[in-house]
């Protein structure tokens, strides 16, 4: 429990006054940009007197600087704060390295590996064929948002219409529109730990301010309802949950969501953000809650879904976010200046993802069956080892286990295993199976491994990982 | 010329010494989210003594709340400061008004009418049918990539290697992406009117602000070099140029952008983004030259291009920037966080788009001779017309003409006709044509018209406009 939080690139910061100074003038100065933008300097075409003036300014500047002189390459301060995304980095390393004909078993990515299914993949090809391929409204088409309601009614419980919905490209843009549409400057957003890797660099991009709010492993990574209480204040603005969650698989269930929601609505500035993209992919006894179809809750939920994990459709980019007509239009605007709709394609094609069925029906439960044999076998199998500890998770297709017990041995030829990033080197370096640090879910503690593979690419990857850790075993 | 900037939704402003004092505190204030943002606050989950202080502050807190209060509503400042794209709510609109039935001609969106070439189309096709429906890197597959550098080379003079593209979700977010990569608060960013819409906004979504640089339309509404010197400070950060144009259909020649590039070069922290995705849609004898070729400018531009319009790809999200690695990597960053790599399918079919040769060869060439056709009729028609004043685009499929002869008259059953706006409107509502008012790219007294239709349909769009504006003549 001691390196729960160990995360190498974040640092803990002790509660104290300072934090609220920090956050006052922060929000109190960045109210400005807003008004201050919302007038825009124009420069008159006629060369009056202050055109003049600012002229003057120039020229004479301009003799301070040499024609030679080198290029400003600074950056924005928003990007210097924002860090990239790990995942996507070691995904994009595996594959390099894969490219490159280094024989690496990726188990990094949040991808299934199963193609996308038939019926999804020729309406793909129809909409090409039938020419389908020119802009769609920027919120996406009727026919799909009329599709994602009534899927929100059938399967969630929760009536949303069409004008509550905007289609983006991919589940991740709706949430940082999510964010950026609702988070002012100063505002907190609370996020439990383990967490998806964007999220804080989502509300860092919205310079608001991430609370990290640490969970146990051996409570299944769950929040704990008064950890949240105790940590609410007046600038919170948002609680983002992930059930099933992406890292830990963990599924929230319904008694906990409605012990949450009793805080929540004691908080009107709280809105909570869902994230419920792996909700299709849940194991047996447990079941997935929509946190908006609970009494109350509806008005201060965004339900962000997507295509990519349930029905295989990745790099088809399509998420959606629901909610309250005010907070989607805004999202929408968001989203009109930045990127407009999203593919026409992938439109056509999730309609008819949404026509499977319910829950995707028999495609989307194969696919389930698959993903649960593989996690029991992974579970028994890491079971089996020394010094790991793990929960067992109900839902998505990630395993989190703790490998902290590993952290200070030396490993020949390597150095000193100090962390979850220099254990995943060493996987990746020793063992050439590509598995992602807890740190970049803020829990050092872990590893993320993701069973969107094979049987036995699984047993292949158990194989190279326990020969890579016997000798740190017996050091 | 007195009602070039008559822009109902910016206020004109009078250079003096307030602005620089607006932007000066901004910036002081606004470096401070990025300074916080590097260390979120992380609660313990010990109960410490600085928990307990938060803790009673909460409790104290909640019993001011009663369960049944109202949740707070409120927006960021950020998007109460964005307009929504005024083009993609005409376009919506013209488009639910043509679902429900109302037989509108829309001339407002930016988009070819062509279908997408049989050759780009099928490879879109094979990569759905070949399962090529994964994530791809962040950054874009290193084909795609390839293919872009070697498009830039040859038909661009312009030398990069794939670490310095970044595909996206179209080209507009490669064009958001690098503004909030450069931009810090307080930047100031340049903008020839009249501009792409998404410009100001994207500049206000960065927290910099947008400076407005109107151009004539006796000058074929081109960028006048001394207004541009005249108006650069010390805060101007980024300049946006693009050519050809939309909305005016005006390109660039190679002599002005090197009378602009010497100025550009005496200012060190000035980067330039140009914006090429009307590239191969030119009229001869223009010619495009891209900024980044001139000499020197190379390490400080940015070149955005896409595929949308010269391939008729709209529907299919792609587009990408080019630039030095340091920026690049940046807008890298912010993808990642925003909405990973753009969609597989479509990226497999801009490589077939790049391998139709040195410009799009017969396939667009073929576009481009009957955009060119198009544009001659309404030249020609509109030139018949009384009080229009009209400059003949050099490229892409925009007619902007200066219709403010006809405000303040009166149209019976409608009112007054006031502003481009209202000419809009009306054309909508008696007309029942859809074109885009000026106002919109930050020029009131022009109407922007797409010819992106075929010619019966512009001749029949035509004579529903002259009717509709007879009444108005003959008043």
């Amino acid at each position: 429990m001691a390196n729960m939080l160990h995360n190498a690139s974040i640092s803990r910061i002790p509660l104290g006054n300072q934090c609220p100074n920090i956050v006052d003038s922060v929000s109190r100065c960045c109210a400005f940009p807003s008004i201050s933008s919302d007038l825009p300097v124009i420069r008159s075409l006629q060369k009056g007197k202050h055109v003049e003036l600012r002229k003057t300014i120039v020229l004479a500047k301009s003799n301070k600087f040499d024609d030679t002189e080198e290029v400003d390459v600074s950056l924005s301060p928003r990007v210097n704060a924002v860090k990239p995304s790990k995942t996507v980095a070691i995904s994009d390393h595996a594959t390099a390295l894969l490219q490159a004909g280094v024989p690496v078993i990726r188990l990094a990515a949040g991808e299934p590996d199963f193609d996308t299914p038939p019926v999804i993949a020729e309406a793909g090809m129809n909409a090409i064929r039938e020419g389908y391929t020119r802009y769609t409204p920027n919120a996406g088409t009727l026919e799909l948002r009329q599709a994602i309601c009534h899927k929100l009614k059938e399967e969630n419980g929760i009536t949303y219409t069409p004008d509550q919905v905007v289609v983006s490209n991919g589940a991740k843009q709706s949430v940082i529109q999510a964010v950026l549409a609702v988070c002012s400057p100063g505002d907190e957003v609370i996020i439990p730990a383990p967490f998806y890797v964007s999220y804080p660099e989502m509300a860092r991009l919205a310079d608001a301010t991430p609370v990290i709010l640490p969970t146990n492993i051996s409570e299944n990574f769950l929040l704990d309802p008064k950890l949240l209480e105790s940590n609410l204040t007046e600038r919170s603005r948002l609680l983002i949950l992930c059930s099933p969650s992406n890292p830990t698989g963990s599924v929230y269930p319904k008694t906990l969501l409605e012990e949450i929601a009793q805080i929540v609505a004691k908080h009107p500035r709280l809105l909570v953000l869902c994230d419920e993209i792996y909700e299709h992919i849940i194991y047996a006894p447990a079941t997935h809650t929509s946190f908006a179809s609970l009494p109350g809750m509806w008005d201060r939920t965004l339900t962000v879904n997507g295509f990519s994990k349930t029905f295989a459709m990745t790099g088809w980019r399509l998420g959606y976010v629901a909610g309250p007509k005010h907070f989607i239009t805004a999202c929408g605007k968001i989203q009109s200046q930045f990127t407009s709709g999203a593919s026409s394609i992938s439109q056509k094609a999730a309609v008819a993802a949404l026509g499977l069925g319910y829950a995707g029906g028999e495609v989307v439960s194969s696919m389930v069956k698959a993903f649960r044999e593989r996690r029991d076998f992974l579970i028994r199998s890491f079971g089996e080892m020394e010094g790991v500890k793990i929960s067992e998770p109900q839902g998505a297709f990630y395993l989190f286990i703790d490998f902290s017990s590993y952290y200070g041995r030396e490993a020949e030829g390597f150095g000193t295993i100090e962390n979850s990033d220099s254990l995943c080197r060493y996987l990746l370096d020793k063992g050439l199976v590509a598995v992602v640090p807890g740190s970049a879910f803020g829990d050092d503690s872990c590893i993320r491994i993701s069973y969107a593979a094979s049987l036995p690419t699984l047993e292949a990857a158990l194989e190279r990982i326990k020969k890579a850790l016997f000798p740190l075993t017996s050091a």
